[in-house]
């Protein structure tokens, strides 16, 4: 059985994480994870370094799928739903010019896989992602955590039907750096 | 005094209006006006025939500025402008690689600086840019109007403090073949 390579994102314009999880026969091992940093300058050279941290992401890694949250999730403000898509907007061009396929998954859906509950909070999913990982700390900041969880629930889906979610792992696996390989 | 070259995009995921204008001392003149087309495919097909066209159109004709209108506008849809921010997130990005600075404009004040009323209709904005432009017929489809529209603004307000709008031109302009160079 090949393995498969999942790259999961947690858009923002200030700060995106992602994660490249390998798959191989349900396992998933953690590849690489960091954020890709934005919060300074126009909106144009913002969305700019996201679509080039993320095509250097994709250059390097060749994931198979590029996971990301649902379109339509509930944004508190309309003015960040919008801003949202801008950045999400970059994310699905980058993956098409790479020829990376993009799987979409609703929130509620990707907390209730990795903790067993659909409003889980940022904590429980850093610890439920730390568990399923067999990571010796918690991954933080919270948004790699986000691409984490995405990537392992894409994995899980993609690779079985009956999805084997927060089982914790024998020993403890060290996190070697992260966030690893930030991209600036 | 040198010209200035100005892309007003109006922007969609369906279809996406482009009109490029030159401006020397306030006077405008058209130099290409069309759609960019992408209804079918996935979302991240058609944002990359968005960014493919765009960029064809940024490379031909080199503006200084490319005007759209502002980020936050009234959609009736949540969704519908959620999808839009993908395109605009896009159409940042295109501009951006091509170090052309990105100019928002609110919809009701290009309408009220074209046509003297900040709810005009679809109509009334055609009939407007085919009089401010000298055109021989109305401006289709409607979203090159909108994007012919959004450039004279910004040309108008960029080039002048006080904004030469909707004066008769005193001879008709053919307009040789519009949507002119669509971009499929």
């Amino acid at each position: 059985m090949t393995a498969i390579r999942v790259l999961g994102i947690d858009p923002g314009l200030g700060r995106t994480g992602y994660a490249v999880l390998e798959f191989q026969q349900r396992r998933p091992k953690l590849v690489e994870a960091g954020v890709i940093r934005g919060r300074q300058g126009t909106l144009e050279q913002r969305l700019q370094r996201l679509y080039q941290g993320l095509e250097d992401v994709l250059i390097t890694h060749q994931p198979e799928v590029l996971a990301l949250e649902e379109l339509y999730s509930h944004y508190r403000q309309p003015k960040t739903s919008i801003l949202m898509g801008h950045a999400r907007g970059v994310i699905c061009l980058a993956a098409a010019q790479a020829g990376t396929a993009v799987q979409n998954f609703p929130a509620t859906n990707v907390k209730k896989l990795i903790t067993g509950n659909g409003r889980a909070s940022k904590e429980q999913m850093q610890l439920a992602v730390q568990q399923e990982l067999g990571l010796d700390r918690l991954p933080e900041p919270h948004d790699m955590a986000d691409a984490l969880a995405i990537a392992l629930c894409c994995g899980f889906l993609s690779s079985s039907p009956v999805a084997p979610v927060n089982g914790l792992a024998s020993s403890a696996i060290s996190l070697p750096e992260i966030p690893f390989a930030p991209k600036d």
